[in-house]
């Protein structure tokens, strides 16, 4: 790994400043190349100090021209993010000017970073862990005050270190199996005593902790899922658009309007939704329609929250409820029925069968912007439930209690070896196993695949 | 403008680097307070050096926890942006994170900035003048190469040289009357010599020229505009997918399947085009597709380019040819007549009639990606009147072009005057006029009104 590495490290897009990363050896070369303090070139600016801010302008080689008027920013191995010789580049944020100076930058000699491939770096060079690593990209994505927290607090190594404790203490375990089956004559023969079940029980104890904090609140990182369904026009889009207090969905009196379903992030009270306007489900023949309820009733399903939408005037049918969320996929999911329009003559409202009575119902006007504060109080509320939030700092996510579980697995093999009094090097095996599962987490035992697994799914210049 | 503002300096969105600037006279004080180079609160990092990297963290205060991992740099006024104090922090890019950092910088005493506001301030203390600020704008909405070639330049004050030295040449000229009107008793009387002359038709050479290459490259900044246009069904969106290299447009075989038109940048030899894929015009009774069918008139009437498709066994009819480009539209407007479906039995291919025969003709197949490169080059082909670009490095923009169109005004009156043989009284108004409309242009003269109106149009941050 002694290429040098290059790409856009802010967001795509236009704004006041953006970024270009270069991390390797070449980086300084390439700077004093491109650089200048003047707006004359090659003036250069030779020495460059590490740490230090340099105003100037990057020139484009061949036209002898001004690409633009940038800050530079060198900063010496090991001191940097990914603890190689970084240069930092701060243009304006322009998609043209951004990629001119990227341009630049690869014709001397660097290359186009892959996805992640500076967080890489900075992982292989133990600046951080693999579990700082993946805090990184949940910085980034924090979909909430509440997720940016864990994510943070993961970064500066809380979870590192946990992991790392559990481990130390196998270690130790494991040499003691090791010295017994190393050296049979040298020491007393191995007894599994009240010790070792308890040191045992104890990781178990932690690893199960984990698994379960991680079920609690990996909510927080994608967001519950809220889809609202009804017929076509009850006025599914116009509620959607109130939610989001902006105009998302396209609003008209003509029944199936929306086709495609649109989904959007929503923050209600620092909790993140992610909520789903659909198709009206309806007979058509209509084919772009068809395809469109097809989508629908997958949302429907894959949704933690359901929004039943209905207007006045019409009635709450078991079965209309029942085609929309199928009855097997009823267990866990909250359902609010929505009646709309209120607004229009409130003469025979809707109301819910026997069967269905512990479905909260809320009235509201989508068009008059009424009772909509109530809803989303309602959503917060039979939310609630997830959000048990203070009691935990550290949610490890879909790859780490992955790796948890295969450790309790392994953990609940040594401890009926234990019970069994099984011999040394089986207890081994399985002990070794744990150590390894739980060493995957913070990279020191990750394969190759795990790694390329998890910094693909960067974006590039992260 | 004592306040000190902060804002999320790069653009919205994830990736690996985000900034947030602060500017004014509490800038320091704010990131002494919510920075350390510790992870640990208050440490602090009480003495910031100008133009130096921090390492560290910045905190929630109410909460005592890490935020964020970032870099900080202070810059001393007036070595920054701003000509002020300014901070600037580097965080991870992502909308919580930054948001989060910038309430608790809002919390500390600053206040959000208003659009443009960091590059106002700049401008109001005279690090820059009025086109270099423009530049800035330019720089990052540039759409292609040349496009930030020549804001760059402008940005470099090439744009404000040529300017300032117009202005000084009429300024000498008006000391030259204003003596004469101040001391008539003390001086020769003024006798308009052909010195003069020359020196008003050499300012107004130059101002016209400015004016002639904003006409000539205008479109450099906003790209030229294609409209497809067609029957339904004829491949459109296919077309235009096919431009771009990726899927933009739903493609159906149901006719009318494009509602909205859809419009897209393409980059074509590094010259700026944007593309309209429209709705297919026909007689319909759908109100989504009428309104659609309207918007593809209006996007037809406004593009430079028309790339009208037709298919095999169809005919070209002059009528239908002029309900999508009216004959009053005609003029200036290029024209590709494209047949799309080549690789349908290709027995009859329509053919242009005797009146549009001038008209170029190319042969595509947009499902097997046949004719794309040939029509992109005709596309270029045609453009090419606009591109005699190295002529010039600077192009001012529309309100350039408006001061100076007034300069050329005001000049021309004083030509009159000087054939005339006017009072230097009313000579001396229509000099000071022109070189107040000069100095609207770099921003000497320029009202509120007209720093307003630029400033409002940049996004906040910049």
């Amino acid at each position: 790994m002694t290429d040098t590495i290059a790409a856009i490290a802010t967001p795509y897009g236009s704004g006041g400043i953006g970024v270009i990363r270069i991390s390797g050896p070449k980086a300084f070369d390439i700077a004093a190349v491109l650089f200048s303090t003047t707006k004359h070139w090659p003036k250069g600016c030779k020495k460059l100090e590490s740490h230090k801010v340099y105003h100037g302008y990057v020139f484009d080689r061949k036209n002898i021209s001004v690409i633009d008027e940038v800050l530079l920013i060198p900063m010496k191995a090991p001191s940097s993010y990914t603890a190689e010789d970084v240069v930092e580049i701060q243009a304006h944020a322009g998609t043209i000017v951004l990629r001119t100076i990227l341009d630049e930058i690869l014709s001397c000699g660097a290359r186009l970073s892959e996805p992640g491939e500076f967080t890489k770096r900075a992982f292989l060079n133990q600046r951080i862990d693999l579990t700082q690593a993946e805090a990184v990209a949940d910085i980034i994505n924090a979909k909430s005050v509440n997720a940016l927290k864990f994510a943070a607090s993961q970064n500066l190594g809380t979870l590192k270190s946990s992991i790392q404790e559990l481990r130390q203490k196998l270690i130790q375990f494991l040499s003691l199996l090791e010295v017994n089956i190393d050296f049979p004559d040298d020491v007393d023969p191995f007894e599994p005593s009240q010790k070792e079940m308890e040191l045992v029980d104890d990781v178990l104890k932690t690893c199960r902790e984990f698994i379960r904090q991680h079920e609690d609140a990996c909510f927080l990182k994608d967001g519950i899922r809220i889809a609202i369904c009804g017929a076509p026009n009850v006025g599914k889009s116009s509620l959607m658009n109130r939610l989001l207090a902006q105009d998302r969905s396209i609003v008209t009196a003509i029944p199936g309007t929306t086709r495609d379903p649109i989904e959007e992030g929503l923050n209600i009270e620092g909790i993140p939704f992610v909520i789903a306007d659909t198709a009206g489900i309806h007979q058509t023949d209509d084919l772009v329609e068809i395809i469109g309820i097809e989508k629908a009733k997958d949302h429907i399903i894959a949704s933690d929250i359901v929004l039943f939408m209905k207007e006045p005037d019409t009635v709450f049918s078991d079965r209309e409820f029942e085609k929309m969320v199928p009855l097997e996929n009823q267990a866990g999911k909250k359902v609010i029925f929505v009646i709309n329009k209120i607004d229009l003559d409130k003469g025979n409202l809707p109301s819910l069968s026997e069967k269905y009575r512990h479905i909260p119902t809320i009235e509201i006007s989508a068009l008059l912007n009424k009772g909509i504060n109530k809803l989303k109080q309602k959503i917060v509320t039979i939310s609630i439930g997830h959000l048990d939030m203070e009691k935990s700092s550290v949610i490890p996510n879909l790859r780490h209690k992955k790796a948890l579980e295969q450790t309790v697995a392994s953990l609940e093999a040594v401890k009926t070896g234990l019970a069994n009094k099984l011999e040394e090097e089986i207890l081994a095996i399985d002990v070794k196993s744990s150590i390894d599962f739980l060493g995957t987490i913070t990279g020191e035992t990750a394969s190759l695949d795990i790694l390329d697994n998890i910094f693909s799914n960067f974006c590039i210049g992260k």
